[in-house]
């Protein structure tokens, strides 16, 4: 366990040592802990000495010009000149807004960037402004189209979150995917065979083998196979692909760049790095914010109220793990796995860091 | 087989006969019709005599006054005046590409609305001004959220319809759910069980019995169960829920009014009618059209090129199955089942109208 604070310092101070200003340091570290803080460990300090190796690989710009490359009333595109998707996406959050408040709605893409973090964090952002807001993000190939043995999509992530009055707001935020990458390597830890419809091998037969995905396999859309509907999930990862790197002129498809830094990313480059696409919708655009709020209250008491299976296990309203999650570990502290822990310290030798734990 | 031109003629004087005008009685027939060119034959002529029987609980009104209520320069929400959702819809993607071409995106909702038909086909009418088009609806309650044995939500589709330049249109189009009601209507009729992850029973227990829904039970949501992602085929249809009735004023979750005329709509309304919600993106908006296009010739081309599982079955690009499909049925003309053709024979006699087939 460590507490909060204590890894926001450290994050805080690697990114200062690969070249952040103060401001995008602490913004960095606020969106990448979001995620441990929500308990999507995968996507947390996990990632951590992966950001700092793809900045040693240059392929990551600590102190990026961030600019409008295009825009409409209600529309932007923008280049994040290779900078932290985790600064990026919330620059950019910021403008679809700033057009949301004039034009009722604000739609950006994003080219030339990096790893977002969590989709959940940028369209968490427009809550606290009567917002609902949006994002994706494409992502290293890692998933085979239905009837296909190929990696061509990423696992290409959709937020949506919309505020309620009283109860608490309805965040969903999920690959697209049966299962994200980072269950496999739960399933890898614990000696454990993946469930049917997760993965396939690398001949596109189905597997229940949680290295199939290192060993030339794929994860597979949601749906798991043509039967249970995996040409939908395809749809779902095609759509965010599209919206992210077609719209913004990032790499799409199977010219996504890897996250690592041990795999060059292609050398016959569509676009420019990775792409997002976020959105703002301003909620009195379409009625009054709170007859709205009050509507999406009683819709959250009436699902959370809908009849059980086992009475032992209610229907959840999306955001309510992520939320009790967030509400224990911001007091207990994070727990951090120790093969995590160890890239940690290895980061701390490598930036001779004080001792922050 | 019924030729299209017979076909359409036939729905156009019955929509006719229940006191649409010319205008809008060719705009239903031709909407109603897409689906079955489509290949999607539940959403087609087999529903004709259930709009009618709609008519005649005084649920559909033919002469609608479609009215803006509110808007702001991208977004608008209409007043469908319970008109038929196969005329109201279309009405609102005019208003919303109409956003479109000023504010660079256009976004409708729109409450006091019936059945669309297929959200591709309202989704597809962008692709010819070089816009994306989107469209989902709400729908009668016939799908259980994760852990929960009640019907809360309907199929609330998606569709995204996105120009490319040589290559046809990327069309997605489809259900939230593992399989759409249409398909249990299929099993019936072939005798057949369904598979694991489509259908559970009423009590929640998982079930193959392709009679599970019309017996109290639920359809399941994409994913199928909890550990194939569940989860996330029921954030989808929540989003499609709240984006369709909770933005318009409509009824949401189990307040949505069933299709059918036997089952009176709650009567506790929470809204007016059903929801739809619409969006417009011009392409131009993010980038030169041409350049987006080319693109998307290059994305179809690779992603249809993806390695193959088996040589025999190629990748699909949303859209190619139904595009084949329409053009076989325009020469060869549309299969309509014999059930469907009693009661399309029923029609006839009931509202007198000259031998068409």
């Amino acid at each position: 366990m460590i507490q909060y604070n204590l890894l926001f310092q450290f994050c805080f101070e690697v990114f200062r040592k690969i070249g952040c200003s103060t401001t995008d340091a602490e913004l960095a570290s606020r969106v990448l802990i979001s995620a441990d803080l929500r308990g999507i460990d995968s996507h947390g300090v996990a990632r951590l000495s992966g950001y700092v190796r793809l900045w040693e690989a240059e392929r990551i710009n600590p102190t990026p010009n961030i600019q409008v490359v295009h825009e409409t009333p209600s529309t932007a595109v923008i280049d994040g000149d290779a900078g932290l998707g985790l600064v990026v996406a919330p620059a950019a959050m910021e403008i679809a807004m700033e057009k949301a408040r004039t034009a009722g709605t604000g739609w950006v893409a994003i080219r030339n960037s990096n790893h977002f973090g969590i989709a959940g964090y940028h369209a968490m952002m427009a809550l606290q402004h009567d917002m609902i807001g949006m994002a994706m993000t494409n992502a290293s190939p890692l998933v085979a189209p239905t009837f296909s043995s190929e990696r061509m999509l990423g696992t290409n992530p959709i937020a949506v979150a919309i505020p309620a009055k009283e109860e608490p707001p309805f965040v969903a935020d999920f690959a697209t995917t049966t299962a994200a990458n980072g269950k496999m390597e739960i399933l890898q830890r614990n000696d454990e065979q993946a469930p049917e419809g997760w993965v396939q091998d690398k001949n596109g037969n189905p597997s229940t083998n949680p290295y199939a995905v290192k060993e030339g396999g794929a994860l597979l859309p949601l749906g798991g196979d043509r039967i249970h509907g995996s040409h939908k999930g395809y749809c779902l990862g095609a759509i965010v692909d599209i919206f992210s790197a077609v719209f913004s002129g990032a790499n799409y498809g199977p010219w996504a760049p890897p996250f690592v830094s041990f795999l060059s990313p292609p050398d016959d480059p569509v676009g420019e790095g990775l792409g997002h696409f976020l959105g703002a919708m301003r909620i009195d655009a379409f009625r009054p914010a709170e007859e709205f709020k009050q509507n999406m209250d009683t819709w959250i008491k009436r699902f959370r109220s809908a009849k059980p299976v086992n009475d032992n296990q209610k229907v959840l309203i999306p955001g309510d793990p992520e939320r009790e999650e967030e509400a224990r570990r911001k007091t207990e502290g994070i727990p951090v796995n120790p093969k995590v822990y160890q890239d940690l310290l290895g980061l701390k030798e490598k930036f001779d860091l004080k001792a922050l734990f």
